[in-house]
């Protein structure tokens, strides 16, 4: 038996800090030790996220109060680009914490490459060397033992779960990938901004960063390193009039004598074993309510009427496996418990 | 330790059938061993609900086919009109098996009542008379060894958290009670319906049932029986663009002297034990986000600038805490483990 | 045939004021020749309000920039307690121009009343007492030649018009009303609030403003002067998932010997020649969804299950009958064209 | 000046059908003689939608009851496969009358085509032959003396407004397309489904008919037609949690030395003098909010970051332009009425 695992989320005020508040305060071996919210230092937790307030939880301070020797692992819900210095300060005080960061802060593993989509130079290059990319089921060996997990952006979560078993296996062709997205507008966070309106999202979609949604140099990455070549996705995200989810459409052409089964079969054995894959069966349609508030993942694949292509297509939650939920597996993987510890939630359907 | 309790599920391609399977999936002290759907017969229950499709569950059956005598605890989510004889039925070849009612069936306790408001005689009335009825904080004691548990309309449930203390107490008049009640769209349940299509409830709302919806008996019945008097209560249900949430909001007369405050205090009291029952502080409220796909109630008080009035105002899932959550916490009580057991989720928001 | 009247829009960045020109811009007998939007002064509307970029409009200013001289009507649509200063200045410029003002700031006629609920004192009490209630219906006489209009606020307009011809008439009790309101989000107008954000409001609802909504001075003040005897009464609106629409639940009792059916016969007849109002037929459900985009209004009255009690229901659409359809009827009022020039679209639905 | 040009309406208890009398009884031309509804014969039209219920309408019978000789226009929302019979018999009973036929059954010009996706042989292939395919700005000349129009499609109106030109011009390549398609609900029919309920394609979404859509041969016969040679498309279409809207988004390839900006230009001269169709400038992002309940087209185009790649995107209202408002439309082109008559209100946004 474990003792509990103290943790401490840093950007608990934002969706993704509270949907790991959420998860792990029900999970077994987790005891939350430490809750940061700059804005909202001094504040419970029950006044910033309500649905939480009949939970004893500490109080929310600025994460410069918090005292990183008594936390085991340290979850980073923090806006992109602060995560770097904060996470250097953790290790430096506390060298055996685990740091599980969910913003994209550690994600692309050429800093040039991030100094160009994220606007600045990285502020912590020799950390990023360290970082492993924390798409659990594909690099589980290498998470067990991180002291830095960049878990990945929601969408790379979607399309990888889907592409990368077939580019590793160049069934499909990597270089000609259309990624049609969609989301939940808690995608773009719990900030102020006009567009997340209920009345402006509401009944009505579009596509948004049309060409320029950093998810696609994530995306590129880990496909290139799967594909071992350097790769350019089209990949299009759309804003859907619904809170949680997200549905990526990959529209694939097939390597030479591969048909659409074949991929599928590919997908199936490949996660055979995993507990959050659920590869549907032939004709399976996935769809983002089947996912709902739970970790796990729907993929189907579809023959395409244009010969030689196909269709993969997966759900996900996008606050759960595209975040908090995959932070949660990759600290159990860390700290060596069952993998589903925490995460067996279905989904909530309706 | 116990062993596994098992359970049926009679009812199972419904909403509050399929809410309880998610659930009762994730008790440690139970085994889903049998599930019905007659009109379904012969299916998995994935392809009724792919949501579930990964779990490992007994295919749907008609409930003639089912044995019995198998089963510790039978859950009933057919449609009303249906139960009376099927429980017979049940506890005639298995009379140690508890039968947990999610239908109107056995809710009422006076016949006449029942066939006035149901359109048809009781079919089981000496079993009506052994019925209990199943608000579990309110009739806990009666629950624990009881073999048929009536659970609550999810209506009456919110109405009757919020208001039987006050009631039993006479602090507020039994005789002048309206309930403005709002609930999302799974109250109408699965069935085809012209005004639960997406277009047609979607962005809009309108009253329905007015003055004579079937939760109203029953809420006058348990008002009745803590007043000590029959009274009559205006109840108007509104049908709300949501999935699931239900919130109540009653407008009640204080007794001389009572305050708003008072209520909130007394409710404070009564429930201070509860695990699933949150009085907010003075100034809180309700919202059916706080407790989305939980079994928790959120409860709030608040004073009327129209004097000697004041509002109390209750929201839960409709489908949780109003239907199958309450239904599995009724199982704890009887058979003995600890209320919370396989009901702590959190809601889930946003 | 008239000339073009040229109305002015201050506030164009706002619901009520994008509404407003959505309508206006197809008046047949109106111009728009200015739009104002301080914070957006210099853009083109189209970039505010994408939906109308197809209208050649006038590029937004501040509103001191607007020559008063050129403008026969001037709709403000801007923020409560800004409108008092400018219609002094607009009037002071041209005092032929007539200001309909879709603000608060005319609508109480204590500006004792106003002082206490809006926190300020009313910086044009002289103006106060030449506005108009803009009430079409009800005030129609005196719209017709008033220099300064202040149209009712949305929750206002739906309870009077369900109320004052019954309240007038003395066959319901002005001191026993309880108003169970519920509006869709657009009711909270533009801003930025973190309650209005799509993933805040979404699937849930609650009450809010509970006891000290702004509106209820004005209904009581309206319901005080039909009346004639101060009133208190109590008025709790709710947040519904959707973006427009507002449905009011009145709980009324019934004067000595008169029926639900009296009201609803006495509501048929008085409105009987009104062309946006549908005083339904018996059972008839008022839904917001039957009223969307128009300047329509839905009553249906019930009989309560307590005796002596009755419910009276209407629906309108926020925006429109509530606010921007409202002012620009009576501006068809004021300026003696058809009172449904430009009026008529029906209701979007689905 | 016309006098008005009298209309039958038959499937009138359709979505479509309630659009078109929606729009029909306010355009100044057009009297509503005949309202058709088989399962509703007898019925108000206000009792089937009543939001319509303020309106004088002719009661709703059966088709055979119509008198054809009294109509100068009939359209058609019947369910696919049966207007086939009643354009025959219409025709014959009354051979002056225009068809303007919203189903399926003409928009196939290959009667074999026809069969192969609907199910059923053509039963009416000397009017096919007739037909004339309803994209009013295509094919305005042809409509003008049209007796059978048969309106496209919804999504081939969005995808064909979007490529048509460019296909034409040779700029894409029409063997290259793939077609990601999302709708709103109403894109199902008033049907009682259980996917189009409330519960269940709220808060969601997921792909659809996958590589097998009945607009996918209406797609590529269009292409087909412009590229001088036969294509298939990749068309998937996705259920999205919205009632109105449809939103494209075509993946193209560009020719040699094509250009996004070229598209973009070609698009926006082909279109300069159409009243309906709004080409945004560059980065302009089609949004369904921005035309919702109107019969407008927002075109967007975007360059890929995959060379020689492009994106383009249009945004249409699926009830308007995607059928009863193209349908009106037609019909003004055929009765040389000025083309945006009754057309012109705008989107209803929020």
């Amino acid at each position: 038996m474990h003792d509990k695992i103290r943790i401490g989320v840093l950007g608990a005020s934002g969706y993704t800090g509270a949907d790991l508040v959420r998860l792990a305060a029900r999970h077994p071996h987790v005891e939350i030790a430490a809750l940061t919210a700059n804005t909202h230092a001094g504040k419970e937790m029950g006044a910033v996220f309500p649905h939480l307030a009949i939970l004893d939880l500490p109080r929310l301070k600025a994460w410069e109060e918090v005292d990183w020797s008594e936390l085991d692992a340290v979850f980073c819900g923090l806006p992109h680009g602060t995560t770097q210095e904060i996470t250097a300060a953790v290790l430096s005080a506390n060298p055996k914490a685990r740091i599980i960061d969910m913003s994209a802060d550690f994600r692309l593993r050429d800093a040039s490459v991030y100094a160009e989509w994220y606007g600045h130079e990285h502020q912590a290059p020799a950390l990023q060397e360290e970082a492993v990319y924390g798409l659990t089921e594909h690099y589980r060996a290498l998470i067990k033992d991180a002291r830095l997990i960049a878990c990945p952006g929601c969408y790379p979560t979607a399309v990888l779960m889907a592409l990368l078993p077939l580019v590793r296996q160049n069934m499909i062709d990597a270089r000609d990938l259309i990624i049609d997205a969609k989301s939940g507008v808690t995608g773009a966070g719990r900030g102020l901004k006009q567009n997340t309106l209920f009345a402006e999202a509401g009944e009505g979609l579009s596509p948004y960063s049309v060409g320029k949604h950093r998810h696609a140099p994530e995306i590129e990455q880990e496909i290139g390193v799967a594909a071992g070549m350097p790769v350019t996705v089209n990949f299009t995200p759309h804003l859907i009039p619904m809170s949680r989810g997200e549905l990526v459409t990959c529209y694939v052409r097939l390597g030479e004598g591969v048909t659409a089964g074949d991929l599928r079969q590919r997908l199936v054995e490949d996660y055979a074993s995993e507990p959050f894959v659920h590869v549907l069966p032939e004709g399976g349609v996935p769809q983002t309510q089947n996912v709902r508030g739970s970790n796990y993942v729907q993929i189907g694949v579809f023959p395409d009427r244009i010969p030689g292509r196909a269709l993969v297509i997966a759900a996900i939650d996008n606050l759960v496996k595209g975040s908090a939920g995959q932070a949660l597996q990759n600290m159990n993987v860390a700290f060596g418990l069952e993998e589903g510890e925490g995460l067996l939630q279905l989904a909530l359907f309706p």
